[in-house]
C-alpha cells in the first residue's frame, strides 16, 4: 500500500422523495442557482416539477440552461458560464446523469477563471476556484455525483479530455433510486459497464499489498453484476436500483484506489472512441475494456486469476492460473453481452481505418504512453483496438 | 435499504512519516494547541518529538495534558476543559489510541459548552458546537479517528456512556502504520476484537436488501481476519498493518451502516463489563459478542448463515444452514482464542454475582431495551452474561 491523502466531502442525500430536501440544500449556498439539465426527460417524469417546487419555496431564483447532451459539449459550457456571469449565479445545480455533472464541473470552474476554461482540459492551467455545485443524479453510471472528475469534449476535432480537481466535488448529491426507473434498457447496460470500468482501473494495478481495497472492489463488482439483470427485468425494482446506485457512487468516490494506482488506459483509448464516433461511454468501455484485458493479462497472471476466482466465482486450480484468467476476461465479455451491449467495434457500426489517428490522438505522440498497469504507446493501442475489432 | 444521509469530511492522511505533516495541518485551524495523549509510549517511540517538532516548525504554541488511560475518565476531560479554557485554546490534537481521541472529542464539547459536559452523555443535552480536533493514531482499534462517537467513564457509579454527534469528526487524522510496531501483543488483540465488534455490530440488521454493505462489511472483516495473525508473528510488518489500520477506519467512520440499522447491544452489555470491571473494552467484546449471538442467532438464520459462509467459509448445506450458522460463531470464538482473548468471563477473573446489576444499568430500567437487531431487556442480558460465564 503506497502512502495517500483521502477526503471527500460530498454529502449524499439517498432514499425515496430525497429531492424534494433541494431547497434547502441550495439555500445554504446562494439564493440565485443555475438549473442545468439534459432533455425533457426530467419533465416528463415529473422530477422537474419538484425540483422547481423545493427551489421556490426556499426563496431561490432560477436560471435554465438544459440542453446537455451525452459527452457533454465544451460550447455549452462557455453558453453556461456567460450565463452565470450575466446573472451573477451563486450555485449550479445539476440534475441529471454524469454528463449534466461533467457539464455543470466545467461551468463551475469556468465561471471564476479568466481564461478559456478549455485551458484545464489541456493542462495549460490548474483550477485554482469553483463555484460550489450539487446534484439530483438521475443515471448510475458516472460517479460524477462524488468525484473529483469532470470529462468534456471539444466538438473540434472531436477532442474528449478529463479534469481531476478536488474543487469540483458536488457539495452535496441527491440520490434516489426512483429516478431510474424510467431509463432505457441500454442506458443501463451502459452505465453498468461504466460502474465496472471504474472498479476495474482501480483493480489493476502493479501496487503490492492492496487487500482490503481489493476485497473493496470486488465487493462492490459483484453487487453491480448481480442487480443489473434484476432491474433490466424488473425496471421499478427500488431494492435492486438502490444497490446498483449506491455502488455506482462507492466505485467512483476515491475510497477504492486509496493506496493504490489504478491504470486507465481503457478510459483514455475509449474516450477516443467516444470522441469520433459519439457513442455512449459505457457502450465503448464494453468493447475496449476486455480487448485491454487479453493485451496485457500476462503481466501479472495472479491479479486476473483472483479476479477471475473472487468476481467471477471461476475455479481456481493452481496449475493453470492462465486458463483461470482467461475464464475471467471471458465472463465479464458474456455478462456484457448478457446485458445487451456488444464487445465488438464492427458490431458498434465502427470500421478499422481510423486506429491509428486515435491511438496517436490518445498517447499525444510516440513517446508518451498511456496506462499505469502496463504503460502502452500508441502502437500498443493500435494492437487493442484491433483486438476489439 | 433505509433511507440515509452520509458524509464524512475528516481527511485522512495515511502512510510512513506522516505526522511530519501535522504542524502543517493543525496551522489552518489555530496557533495553539492541547497536546493530549497517554502515558510515555509516544515518548519511547520518538513520536512526541517528532510531533512538537512538526508544531513548533509550524509556529504553533503548545499546551500538553498527558495521562488519558485505557477507559478514558470524566475528571481528566474536566481538567482538560478547564486548561483549554485558561490558555485560551484553539485546536486539541489527539496522539494516541481511541481512549486519548474520544477524551479530546469530550474535551472539545465540553469548552465551548456552558453546563457539565457529562449532560451530553446522560442525553441531558445536544452538544451544538465543537473546537475543531485532529489525531495521530497509535492503536488501530476503536476508528474514533474518523467517527462521530465518543465514550466516556464516570468514575463515580462506573458509568461509562457514548454521545454520537457530527461536531466531533476529527478535521485530520494522520495514520502512519508503524506506530503500531511497538504495541503489545494482548492490544493488539483488543484492537482486532474492537474493529472485528465494529463491523458485525453493523452487520447483524434487519433491514433487508443490504447488499453492498454486507459485502464490503465482509471485505473489511476478511481482512482483518487475514492480517492481524500476521503482526502477532511479525510486530513490523508495515503491510500488515497498514490493511489492519486504514480497515479500522472504513470499519468505523459510517461507509459500512449507509441504508442499515446495526444492532450495538454487544457495545452496550460490554460497557457495563469495563465500567465496572476496567478490562479493554476489545478483551469485553470478545466475551460478550459469541455470547450474544448464541442468544439471539435463530433470530436470523439466514444473516447468520451467510456472515459464516462468506467470513469463516463454512460450507453452506441449504439443509442445516442452523449448522452453517452455529460453526460461524465457532469459527469466531476459536479466533478470538488463537489471538490470545478470552471468551468467558470466569477467564477474565469476572464472577456472576454482579449480573443482575449491570443487566438493569445497561438498559436503566425494566421497561427498556438495548439493541436493535434483537431488543433485548435486562432478564436477557442476564442470560447472555450467563452464556459467557
Amino acid at each position: 500500500m503506497i502512502n495517500f491523502t483521502f477526503q471527500n466531502p460530498t454529502k449524499i442525500i439517498f432514499g425515496k422523495g430525497t429531492e424534494k430536501q433541494v431547497g434547502k440544500e441550495v439555500s445554504q449556498y446562494a439564493n440565485k442557482v443555475l438549473l442545468h439539465y439534459g432533455g425533457g426527460s426530467i419533465k416528463k417524469t415529473g422530477l422537474y416539477d419538484r425540483v422547481v417546487t423545493s427551489l421556490k419555496e426556499a426563496g431561490i431564483e432560477i436560471v435554465e440552461l438544459s440542453g446537455v447532451k451525452p459527452n457533454p459539449r465544451l460550447s455549452l459550457v462557455y453558453e453556461g458560464i456567460r450565463i452565470c456571469r450575466e446573472n451573477n449565479i451563486g450555485f449550479i445545480l445539476a440534475v441529471g446523469g454524469g454528463s449534466v455533472i461533467d457539464s455543470a464541473k466545467a461551468i463551475a470552474m469556468g465561471v471564476v477563471y479568466d481564461g478559456d476554461v478549455w485551458d484545464f482540459f489541456t493542462e495549460k492551467a490548474v483550477p485554482q476556484k469553483a463555484l460550489p455545485i450539487g446534484t439530483i443524479l438521475t443515471i448510475p453510471a458516472a460517479g460524477s455525483e462524488a468525484s473529483t472528475g469532470c470529462v468534456i469534449t471539444k466538438e473540434e476535432g472531436g477532442y474528449k479530455r478529463a479534469v481531476n480537481s478536488e474543487l469540483i466535488y458536488p457539495r452535496f448529491s441527491i440520490l434516489n433510486p426512483e429516478m431510474a426507473f424510467t431509463l432505457p434498457k441500454y442506458q443501463v447496460a451502459c452505465g453498468a459497464a461504466d460502474i465496472l470500468a471504474h472498479l476495474m482501473e482501480r483493480y489493476f494495478t502493479n501496487v503490492p499489498n492492496v487487500e482490503l481495497t481489493d476485497r473493496l472492489i470486488e465487493a462492490t463488482m459483484k453487487t453491480i453484476i448481480n442487480n443489473i439483470p434484476i432491474v433490466l427485468e424488473q425496471p421499478d425494482n427500488y431494492d435492486a436500483w438502490a444497490e446498483i446506485m449506491w455502488a455506482g457512487t462507492v466505485a467512483h468516490n476515491n475510497l477504492l484506489n486509496t493506496g493504490r494506482i489504478g491504470d486507465w488506459a481503457s478510459h483514455d483509448i475509449e474516450h477516443e472512441l467516444s470522441g469520433i464516433y459519439d457513442i455512449a461511454h459505457g457502450a465503448g468501455l464494453a468493447i475496449i475494456f476486455p480487448a485491454w484485458m487479453k493485451y496485457v493479462y500476462k503481466h501479472d497472471i495472479n491479479r486476473f486469476a483472483q479476479y477471475a476466482s473472487r468476481v467471477w466465482n471461476v475455479d481456481l486450480s493452481l496449475w493453470s492460473l492462465e486458463r483461470a484468467a482467461l475464464k475471467g476476461i471471458e465472463a465479464l465479455e458474456n455478462f456484457f453481452r448478457s446485458i445487451g451491449l456488444v464487445t465488438r467495434l464492427k458490431d458498434a457500426g465502427i470500421e478499422d481505418d481510423r486506429f491509428e489517428e486515435m491511438a496517436q490522438k490518445c498517447t499525444g505522440s510516440d513517446q508518451y504512453t498511456v496506462g499505469n498497469f502496463v504503460k502502452l504507446k500508441s502502437a500498443d493501442i493500435v494492437n487493442i483496438y484491433n483486438l476489439a475489432k
